[in-house]
């Protein structure tokens, strides 16, 4: 007898809307039901639909990037129950296979926001954005409906930011195939989710998805670690990568560094936030010089595995009232981006000046051109494109990743 | 005929106090003498000592560290002129080779601060430490005297902060043997300077120092790129890594995540500061339970080839007025620390609850001892320990790294 | 309007017959018709039955390895034709892809020959199967028929050595994505052929197959580099190997050494694949320990990727009339295994006794078990199959393997 | 108090006569005597004096080599008793650090046998050469005198070749800092010696010495594993290699294939060794186009860090009489020779024709030169030297290597 096949726990439709399909929700809560249980110790498939949802289209067309509805994002599988599992236990997942949908095989590829939509948010982005607050607007409970579905809704919290708690949203470059993820189970039966599969990622997510999103299938094992949060300390994920991350050998990655000293001469008390956005306006600044225009440069640096590194920053722990660690600073923040040459398939090593080559275009929304978006800034009304359809393309050696999200 | 040994262009003693040694040098100024010539393309042998100048001995008190002069440090040897360099080119820098002193082969092992030094500073930090301004006290202007090492002293720049024009103080775990460095040249002749050479260190610096420091000889080749500035498109320096850092395979760096969520609770907008320093608390932790204090963890991350990733921090580019990027924010960053567990001679795997093994202690200073420090927090006027003799040491592969800092 | 999606260009089916698809075959011949017509610069994807074309079953037992029909083998997808393509010319092959067929996901596993079998072999193995003469016998000449399959049946090649002249059968383990392969072109249109797609190998091929063999789809980009044999001193295909080959780091790699002293004491002069085996026999004493059986251990260094290195033989080249390398040896080979500790579940590292786990068992064919072949040898008469059933299994980290078989 | 500094247990001269120095020998016996005492768990620097023990001087004529007496050779330092080592244990030898002597920091290049060496030989290689039987001629053991030193001359094993029992002569490449070797104990306290220290070698040790020699120091800890051997199922040395050797990623390797069809068209049946004589043709081949003569050639790919794989060598174990490993042959062998791109400074990669430089030339003995011996061959009378003097030169990133020869 031959051996059985891998249990698709799973199935998701690319031609249903993701708020019709009860294996799908778009909210954290407790009370949304179990979408089906896993046994510990079982590995089993499991599809997923991409982060929107089937929002944005296979086109040369950025308008449904722009269109996009915030409030549905993002659309996880799950959850599911891990039998055996109880708060205070460690869920160790670990990633067989992660495979593009067979019939959207492409991925849609990342833009960044446009510039109205920018300034839409901004004016209140503390309250709305950025702290991502419960939205009862299109939100997705799985099977749950009236009452319970109210509740979620009222008080489910969006799928979309990442949590220290829980592990999601984390997209993390080089967890992928062979990876053993820890995650602490803070309920019963676990309610372990997964979506927002990226078929490439770097490090940093340097523009608005930082990555190539996509629907496709993942394939999970699933072990109860009892008592785990206790035993291993543990109050965030920890994780183990996988042996088939890109390789390319320290001496391939051409580095640029930024410290903590703004566009405008500025120097900021040891803030990575401000010299990792200059070590990337460094890179950015390198690559023009072979044709490429910003647009590309940001999609080419969100989907390429690069190495974001904390390079310098003394003193970090240094907890005001409740830590032993203390110290005094005495520099700056450094960072540094690891650019693989191997990714191009033309030279663009430091060797002199830069050819100029034709790397064709992006896409842009209805309206909008390449010209008119570089003329923009502040006062631009549009700003973002699209479209990995570069002539001159880097060959994105396959970087395929995914993003666990637990319970 | 034999091949010519390679020509040392700089030898220091470690007998005599490093502000009467010509051909080193405390702060950056133009005017700063040469204190020799290279060739452009010859490679040269250049001998530094520690970056303190020899104020820490070879012992097991922290004494020393605690009464560092700061106004003193650090020491670097140079500037060397290199022919042919004229600004607007840039200094290709590739280092042949990195050795400790034979006769100091110890490295002097980092410390954070007490708690008195950073209560002291914290109060005028803006002002004094974080900014570094020039300080005449303790200049050392090379073989410059009379009113031009007080011209030095009253403009020259501090060498201890690294800079995003020049390259020093960089403090990259990877540049190492086998690395080129391109550094823009600012001065005709370039008047490179090295020193502040590590024998280890990690990503992100995490304790006071961030390394193990030491004195020794570095050998350097170094070639003039013509007009490089502008061939490069260069602002910063660039590099390429060599190829023998520490090299464990990803499947072996035990990962932990931090968001930019601090330890009250409070969410932190894309603030990969705190979202490291919280992974960093996560990782000490976890190897608190093999009975590490929290002194030898710190000491033991900031040795240890340790890599700290930038791994999802949206939109990082967005300048405000003059750049076409921009993007709108929805989620937080999120930063990783990989540890790579090879470096231990016990298992350090997620594998149940830790066996508390017997770790020795570190060195304290005159009156200290670990429990007052433990006890300590922001009263206490004591908070720094020393010396890297665990009774189970990581094995600590050997990490030979220096740091390149340039005109 | 969306992009075009990969042509396929050859869909082949698992239920139909291999002899009976035309665009297979199973022997090399310049007249066999070609099967379908690539651009240069064209990426497309083909579809491969398994090697055997369909002779072995997912099943627990061992009979169909032992009948399969050796003449069939090994069936290929092709030959195509590269539009520009003449002879002299090189051709660029980058593996995009390397995919299971998604039906028939399992691969079969490996299987050494049986005794009686080997005895039949061996007696005539110089003209029969070491040299695999040309055999009418179950010929698959692609469309040909009539006359012209009988041709290719009287004097086509087989299809299942290796040689040096156009890279198939070649079986090497990191062929995989990302790979760049080039091929020399004999004649025109190239009639490239691929097929035999492994899931997973190791070094050495150390048992029957050396790998987990598999039914599959391989997509591939063709550049036709014109002149290139001469312009690039071209004999036998090179290649460069894709950045996705399992990661292990070097200290991670359990490593035995062999020397050409056979297990008789009998020192060979330089024969590297004495040393070899003498190798591979020290890393199957050592996994014993753990309670594998030595089938199992066979199956396991076929499948894993094991790096198995020529460590000294000095004075290799040496030709005798016709070079001018000449040198005098003084020493003998040695060789050596490196079994990565990372694709086990359990600690398999050198600290002390073994403890013996429960390892299951293999399939076997018919009538034979474990004991019984175990106390086999010379004179036993049958073979022993396989199947990766391990109750204690090893990861096997994913490592999709494949093999380009050119023109 | 400071920490007590590394004891040097074995100071050597490279001014006095090797075979007048009592801690070297150049024979294996169990009565020479203990060069000194390592405790169980101890860190020492053992210095070592070249192989040859001082013949090659630092010049650029290759008279020395030619005239190298090789009943010298080689010079180990030892042996050491490592306190506890009974028969049976395991030596764990952890390799901290190789360092070149500062005094002679150069290495000599390796070079191949001249003609008329090499013809001498030739006939009766069987006998002399390739045995190494015992030669009493410049016997050198230890502290032994008289009796006892006839005995060890009239008895001892050259030191030269490599034997599968006890690890030396291995000159394996990636046996550097950070390796742990595990050596069989045979005699009480273990007399375990070093020396033949490489600056820089490969895989496979292409030409004579296969490395850049050097006299050294080697600072090594030892820990005693009791009943190592059987518990660990060993006969000879396993290791696990450092983490510090070369790194350059696999799609940085251009690879080159042979198979065991020789220069006259004939095949071989499994001959690894005519396989990977033609993977290093081949790659001399492609070498050449750039300007670099044979010899050249040679030399570099002695030194240098490449890959040699044995990629396809089906049904290595099968033993005659005692095992039951049993398959029957398919296929030829297949071997691959990995050379690293980054290790030249320019551009190697298969992209067209190659621009032959001007690369200086390597030295010659008296009387010799590179016409002369390229015109050889059979009947030529002379070696040939080496020198790394290529005015073109590869960087030969640092790649220090050793070789541990044990009990």
């Amino acid at each position: 007898m031959g051996r059985t096949a891998i249990r698709n726990i799973c199935k998701v439709s690319l031609d249903i809307p993701a708020e019709q399909q009860p294996k799908l929700h778009n909210r954290w809560h407790p009370d949304i039901p179990f979408a089906g249980t896993i046994q510990n110790g079982e590995t089993v498939k499991i599809e997923c639909v991409d982060w929107t949802g089937g929002q944005i289209g296979n086109n040369d067309s950025a308008d449904d990037v722009r269109n996009v509805d915030l409030t549905k994002i993002h659309y996880l599988s799950g959850p599911f129950e891990v039998e055996t599992a109880e708060p205070g236990d460690v869920l160790l997942v670990e990633i067989m296979d992660v495979q593009p949908h067979q019939d959207h095989p492409w991925g849609f590829v990342l833009n960044t926001w446009n510039k109205r939509e920018g300034e839409l948010i901004s004016a209140n982005k503390l309250d709305r954005i950025v702290a991502q607050p419960p939205n009862p607007t299109n939100v997705h409970a799985g099977s749950a409906s009236g009452d319970m579905k109210e509740k979620v809704g009222r008080e489910g919290a969006r799928t979309i930011p990442g949590r220290p708690e829980h592990g999601g949203n984390c997209d993390i470059k080089n967890l992928s195939r062979g990876s053993k993820v820890f995650l602490p189970v803070h309920v019963k039966g676990a309610k372990f989710s997964v979506g927002d599969l990226h078929f490439s990622q770097g490090d940093g997510e340097i523009s608005f998805c930082g990555a190539i999103e996509m629907s496709g299938v993942i394939t999970i094992n699933f072990k109860v670690v009892k008592n785990g949060m206790v035993d291993l300390g543990m109050k965030s994920p920890i994780y183990l990568p996988g042996p088939v991350e890109p390789h390319y050998g320290p001496g391939r990655y051409l580095t640029f560094e930024g410290f903590s000293v703004d566009q405008h001469g500025k120097q900021h008390y040891m803030d990575v936030t401000v010299a990792y956005r200059q070590t990337i306006l460094r890179c950015i600044e390198y690559l023009r010089r072979f044709g490429y225009s910003d647009y590309q440069i940001y999609l080419l640096l969100s989907c390429a595995p690069v190495q974001g590194h904390v390079a310098g920053i003394v003193d970090i722990p240094k907890y005001a009232s409740e830590a032993p660690y203390y110290s005094t600073c005495v520099t700056c923040a450094c960072t540094t981006l690891g650019l693989p040459m191997d990714i191009f398939d033309f030279d663009i090593s430091p060797t002199g000046p830069a050819k100029k080559l034709d790397m064709g275009s992006c896409a842009y929304e209805t309206g909008a051109s390449e010209s008119r978006i570089t003329n923009g800034g502040e006062n631009s009304d549009h700003s973002f494109g699209g479209g990995l359809t570069f002539k001159k393309k880097p060959t994105l050696a396959e970087n395929l990743k995914e993003k666990v999200v637990g319970p």
